[in-house]
């Protein structure tokens, strides 16, 4: 499934976006005006291969959650079972993502793809309603497709097998195809993980080389001790498992996590179909760098919501070499930062469909 | 109605912010995690004197249109019936802005604060209609109250009386008024004037002190013996008027534009009924210099929505000590960069309405 899904993956199409530009020029506004907005509508036209490209409506949400064996280094203050928990909070509608998402129109798709201890009680009776089976849009819905209850400590092995990290992957492209197939025309990537800014700090700094404290962060916001605590395992880490970064399996399975490969699967099953993918923050980022690392083009798919707080984000993105939409010192993940650049995203789309031009209107141009 | 209006706009309210601040604290999220939106979350409920503060919804452009003697001068290459043309393509809903506003949930009303030339004759016609005049949200509005054909050559004499300007400042008052008591919960700024940057940087200059070199941008795009020609233009403004910053009035009729002016009144009469005001780019930041020197307090009500390519945006809102949400490099107006950031502004507000708390939701805390 990742041989095909990644054989599937070709560069932007050239005429679409010539065509795309050639159409801004003869818009009611002066040419360049909307800034950002123009060059990521002609990006979109040329994902698509057709201008205007399809307005990025309905938007599916999925929030991958994993726990993380490195957790017992005490790179966190939270408690490991904050995950499940969270996970209960989501298919509540309690939590941020779900406001965001509502506001947004969106979609949510909570993917238990490893997280370690039990779901809360309330969750299965609650998910397993026929509102929650039909995929209301309104209402989140949770996908069972644990691979192993979190990872291995990547202080002292492999947090995966590559069998383990491939499973991941391929239930990240499963999901998209899903949604996809469901309707979704844009995907955005969310996350739920205690201890996840760990393996992400370690994913970035694999795949771009920069120093490990280049790439790691304060994630939640931890103190001093432990943030410092927190490069030293990612340095370690790295020394101890020198992941080869034209090995992108081998990477995920050394010092990733399962969310950061389904994430990574996600983006290449929505790239593979020609669907863009929105990130969130250093979580989303860290995927994409292993996304790009199997398949290059799959970099055309990718729209950087925001730039989060999380330094391990700004290296990455400059890596990709994507731009973030906003930038408003976001450090909660979960999807939100992807959500609320996704009226962006819409508009500049929308601008294309809408508009009129300077002859259709009968407005003189300069 | 300037003075009864500016003797209502009050500080923001200490207890409601502190209360905003103490909900963040409880909401299922790392604290501090949604960085600028808790601030601007916290400002909108001391504004309101409500913790949560109402949701932004829902929320009404006003365009204020306007023509400038100042086109005489050739600061601009579009010809000065563009304005009166755009506001056809506004009514029939072709331009981005309306584009925008139907992505946002946004009304739009346009008002010809000062347009030179003759309204398309289609204009008429199409907003006289029932569901016109029947304030339907999805069909934008037109609001007739020019006080004169475009404001005076401001490089030769004063660009309006000081009658004038009152007269547009009133106008933008009764807008917000209007608006308010129609239910709209946020004003969006928006703004059409061929040749308004020019006026815009001559009040960035009179407002802020900076050099007009500094205040003045290249608008639409205007070459580099344009662009020269309109800072010399700026420069000579404001030495043959000397205007003084501590009376706004005085600074508006001088060098100012009457959908400058009429904008100052829109904050104004917003800040007065404590509702937020969601400024646009350079015109709207100019206008809004003009509103807080009118009344310092009223800068409680404004949520900068992007930073504007123009560079007098930048140097006023330093001025007034507001960060913008987003920054595209759009230099349009219109009030799409304040459309673009709405739903920034509603995702802070909603966070405090929707959001469960670590307590009901059943998660652990750090």
């Amino acid at each position: 499934m990742l041989h095909t899904t990644i054989a599937a993956i070709r560069p932007l199409d050239e005429p679409a976006m010539v065509a795309a530009g050639e159409l801004h020029g003869r818009l009611t506004k002066p040419a360049g005006s909307l800034g950002v907005l123009e060059e990521l509508s002609v990006r979109l036209a040329g994902l698509a291969r057709a201008c205007p490209p399809p307005l990025p409506e309905p938007a599916a949400v999925a929030i991958f959650a994993g726990d993380h064996g490195v957790h017992a280094q005490g790179v966190t203050p939270w408690p490991q079972e904050v995950t499940a928990q969270m996970i209960g909070n989501f298919l509540a509608g309690g939590a941020v993502v779900n406001a965001f998402a509502r506001q947004a129109g969106a979609s949510v798709t909570v993917v238990d793809v490893g997280v370690a201890t039990p779901l809360p009680p309330a969750v299965p009776a609650q998910v397993n309603g026929p509102s929650g089976r039909a995929g209301n849009p309104t209402r989140p819905r949770l996908v069972a497709a644990n691979v192993r209850p979190g990872t291995r400590d990547l202080a002292v092995t492999a947090a995966l097998t590559r069998d383990e990290a491939l499973a991941a992957v391929e239930t990240g492209i499963r999901i998209a195809r899903e949604l996809i197939d469901a309707g979704a025309s844009i995907l955005l990537t969310g996350d739920m993980g205690i201890g996840n800014t760990t393996p992400a700090a370690a994913l970035v700094a694999a795949f771009t080389g920069v120093d490990p404290a280049e790439a790691t962060g304060r994630g939640t916001g931890v103190d001093d001790p432990t943030y410092a605590r927190k490069i030293g395992v990612v340095r370690a880490a790295l020394a101890r498992h020198a992941p080869d970064p034209t090995d992108p399996l081998g990477v995920l399975a050394a010092v990733g996590g399962l969310e950061h490969a389904a994430l990574a699967g996600l983006i290449l099953g929505a790239a593979a179909r020609r669907v863009p993918v929105l990130l969130d923050g250093v979580i989303a980022v860290s995927a994409a760098l292993a996304a790009v690392a199997f398949a290059p083009d799959a970099v055309g798919a990718l729209v950087a919501g925001h730039r989060s707080a999380e330094p391990g984000a700004t290296v990455g993105l400059r890596h990709l070499g994507l731009d973030p939409l906003i930038d408003l010192g976001l450090r909660l993940g979960e999807g939100t930062g992807a959500l609320l650049a996704l009226p962006v995203v819409t508009g500049a789309v929308r601008v294309l469909h809408e508009v009129a031009t300077f002859d259709s209107a009968g407005v003189a141009e300069k």
